[in-house]
């Protein structure tokens, strides 16, 4: 497909994540980068009150739909203007967003938070991923479901997210019912996004399947829906349902009005919306099965293609076309990585370091890293559990919490940071050992996002995952998969697959895993699953009942 | 007995510490600390060279002998002259000293190390307790006497301690046999400044009980010696064996000498030596049934007396008068409590503590305390166990080491910091349970030590154990327990019991268990103790592991 046309062809991707937006202008032909631009979010989340000045409870967050639309406005033209490139030269655009982050609108598309009559009432807004209000409904739909026996439930490894359509959707009705009647439709951003580009509502298959339990076609079915609330019953027929959207087709051409806010040219193709963990698989050229592309931040979301479906204990999902269109795609998640190593930094690192850090112009992690790099394996006589932000895969229990065990007097703080970079291995290593297992094997680790900058933590997952570790060759791995999602809509390349060949970018086994630490930390991870099973999986239950003592301490 | 002759009528106690000794003037007639005066030893602890230069390797410590002697000539001397007395009123002089100290001497007690042909060799100084070069030693005895069910095992709680007469004797032997077979005493530096002090060598029971694994008047047999070493047979016989001394009483009187020395009267009374933890029950009129004094500093020794003899699983020792006589004195201990919040506070608290600390002029310990005080019991979430330094009581396994379970993100250093005050009272408490179901029951717990500053720490310690909580009258607690040996063995009381009861100095019941706080703690105990067993009584032996593995890393 490559020609001269191509080679003058550009593509525009936009990710939109939690705080801000970023445009990057790519070439079609190659992936080249040409020039991006990032957009702040002018509300960026409200978690404390509205911006007409309603307060919110603990455990909000809210968006503002137009601060998306203002992205557009601001970092698709500087992202041209950067390149350096004519606009008349773009031939796709596509997004990626932030999921489950979704929204109430009219059968317009008119978010209920812009009609002057709602824009006092929170739950008029865009509630974002984070939005951790819906526990309670969370909770019953799990609870429901598995006394039924529902189908679907193990496809989301047991577990739906309170972060998801239906316990935001059953927060929204119970809450707030006007609101809930008033709307024609429940919305992924993600779709959102698109629909204002291209002019319709299209459904990503992608965010239906992992955030709307979406499968075979169907939903939720009328019956568990009614259990849940009488009026909930036709919540999904009534309020998700719509046109479907293979990922990296056309979900329509680009309107006057937004060919108007980018600069770019009216009629060229909007691709399907997506999500941002998901698309980074086509960036990092990991779309293959086999290859597990993972997203290291805060947290890690795991993204992975597999020929068969198979129910693997933990997984976060399964979903049809999921990732590209013909395989299955599988998502896991580790629900505290970066955040851990991060607070350890915050507030178990005392002065003498960070003034060595400061001293010496590094960064404490980077000190830390460093301190921690001389050590042989095993030398600091220490397992930890990951578990600072509960267990997403594979024990799918938030109520779990962080154990160090090994700790003497001559431990310092290179020790426990080194045992907690270890203890996110380990747990990596369950999540691939519960796909290979499963029938959906792991051949190569491809890691994205930020962590992939520590050289000591990439080391590590080589060794203890005994797999070769790829690293995206982007620092917008998430703006280029939606570059070339917007490149297979436009018609330039056959599929997914072949634009992943041309435009992806990444490093193949910059880490191979070295034998001799292999073995040591097989030692280890003996240990870690050892400790893993005993806490996690019931032996000794005391997490749950110290997060039970804490909360009747707290309140009481 | 408390005559005028006694108002005008002083002891002095001499404490003998690690890095110093500290002479207090005691009034006989009511304890009255009249004056106090410290003097550090010039060469503080041999742990890398002698003075002569010659280098040791890691875990030794040794000490100078004649750094004891110039005690006497600074020390006494400037207390009397702050207590403001004529010397020519002292009746009776008393020590106490670290244990097990132990060095080698000729028949007259000279020390071999002042002998010039051995000036440059390690094996010729003064042990100090905690030289742990002879754990190889010390793991063979405890093997053997295991093996051969030895009855004497079980008094010291199953474990016979590297620090300890034996192991170390045997160390000397195997390591430096010229000394061994040159010297002719293997003597407590307790005794052995009796010695100095009166001209008589006198064992004491105490040392020679806890320390010397002496028990119904005798040692280990000839046969269990020759089995670890055949020219270990008469080691006891040889080299150990002497006229005994009851505490209390007499073991000789000052000579012209130590007179001189001292500035104290020629013939006054010499007591029997005494151990610093030991001696402190009498200081804190602590030595009836029931009363387990805890000395709370670093680690915390546990000492309590009982009419019957009992087996006490994990105890460190149970010697017939080895605390008064008449009475089975019993001695448990915790390896670590205060080094463990020291190590917290220096290698695991932020930057932005220690400046607010430093900021409102306290120390990051009252910071910490005072955060963790506003906290309700269990809001932390958290369970500890404080084997930092392993667990002698009751497990006796130093191979064990720290856990933490239950940290999150919203973790902060007052969490962990309380979580481990919390560790070390359920360890107490664990204890204190060990011998009430062993048939020595507690019903007043004694705190003396640095740590009883802590009014947190207390309040902790009277909830968990559910006992009332006394309090030392005195900052002087050893010294002041020997200042009533001294007045005990010079003839001014009867006993022991009667000269604490006028001279002792104790605050009963300063801190009450406060029920509502007990059953909080209560489970949390609860949590500790299947902690305790799970990582400790064998069910998963991860700790021993981690340490093999660390050692192998470390050495390979």
């Amino acid at each position: 497909m490559v020609s001269a046309v191509l080679e003058h062809s550009y593509v525009v991707g936009v990710d939109y994540g939690t705080l801000s937006g970023r445009a990057v202008v790519v070439r079609v032909s190659d992936g080249m980068e040409m020039g991006a631009a990032v957009s702040d979010y002018r509300h960026a989340v409200l978690d404390t009150a509205l911006p007409t000045g309603e307060t919110l409870p603990p455990d909000w967050a809210l968006q503002v739909p137009s601060d998306y639309v203002d992205v557009l406005k601001s970092a698709v033209p500087q992202a041209i203007a950067a390149a350096g490139i004519d606009p008349a030269h773009v031939i796709g655009i596509a997004t990626d967003f932030t999921a489950c982050t979704v929204l109430p609108t009219l059968a317009d598309g008119t978010p209920l938070a812009e009609l002057a009559e709602f824009a006092q009432r929170p739950h008029a807004y865009v509630k974002l991923w984070r939005h951790h209000a819906a526990q309670g409904q969370a909770d019953r739909i799990n609870t429901l479901a598995a006394a039924r026996e529902e189908d679907w439930l193990p496809k989301y490894g047991g577990l739906i997210s309170a972060e998801w359509e239906f316990a935001k959707g059953l927060e929204l009705l119970e809450a707030d019912p006007e609101i809930y009647h008033r709307m024609d439709h429940w919305v992924e951003a993600a779709d959102w996004i698109v629909w204002q580009l291209g002019g319709e509502y299209v459904r990503s298959e992608c965010t239906a399947g992992y955030k709307g339990i979406r499968q075979n076609g169907a939903y939720p079915s009328r019956e568990f829906l009614a259990a849940l609330n009488p009026e909930f019953a036709d919540f999904a027929v009534a309020k998700l349902d719509h046109r479907m959207g293979v990922l990296g087709s056309v979900a329509g051409y680009l309107t006057a009005e937004a060919a108007a806010w980018t600069g770019l040219p009216v009629g060229i193709a909007v691709a399907v919306g997506n999500v941002d963990a998901h698309v980074t698989a086509s960036a990092a050229q990991a779309i293959d099965p086999g290859q597990m592309v993972a997203i290291m931040g805060t947290s890690t979301c795991h993204i992975l293609n597999g020929t068969q479906l198979r129910e693997v204990p933990g997984m976060c999902g399964v979903v049809d076309g999921g990732v590209v269109p013909g395989l299955w795609g599988y998502e896991a998640g580790q629900s505290g990585v970066g955040d851990i190593f991060g607070w350890f930094v915050k507030h178990s690192v005392p002065a003498s370091y960070s003034e060595t850090a400061a001293t010496r112009g590094i960064s404490v992690h980077e000190l830390l890293t460093e301190l921690a790099s001389a050590q042989q394996i095993g030398a600091h006589g220490l397992v930890a559990l990951d578990w600072h932000s509960g267990n997403r895969s594979v024990l799918v229990d938030h109520e779990l919490s962080a154990v160090v065990v090994g700790q003497t007097l001559a431990t310092r703080p290179e020790d426990t940071y080194r045992a907690l970079l270890e203890a996110t291995a380990f747990g990596a290593r369950t999540i691939v050992q519960a796909f290979t297992s499963s029938g959906v094997p792991v051949t190569e680790f491809v890691v994205a996002g930020g962590l992939l900058k520590n050289p000591l933590l990439m080391q590590i997952y080589a060794d203890v995952l005994r797999l070769p570790l790829s690293i995206i060759g982007s620092e917008q791995g998430p703006a280029l998969g939606a570059a070339i999602h917007a490149a297979v809509a436009a018609g330039a390349y056959a599929d997914i697959a072949a634009a992943a060949r041309s435009m992806g970018k990444v490093h193949r086994g910059v880490y191979q895993p070295i034998e001799a630490n292999a073995r040591r930390y097989d030692a280890l991870f003996a240990e870690y699953t050892t400790l893993h099973d005993y806490f996690g999986r019931g032996t000794n239950t005391v997490m749950h009942r110290l997060k039970a003592i804490r909360r009747a301490a707290v309140t009481g």
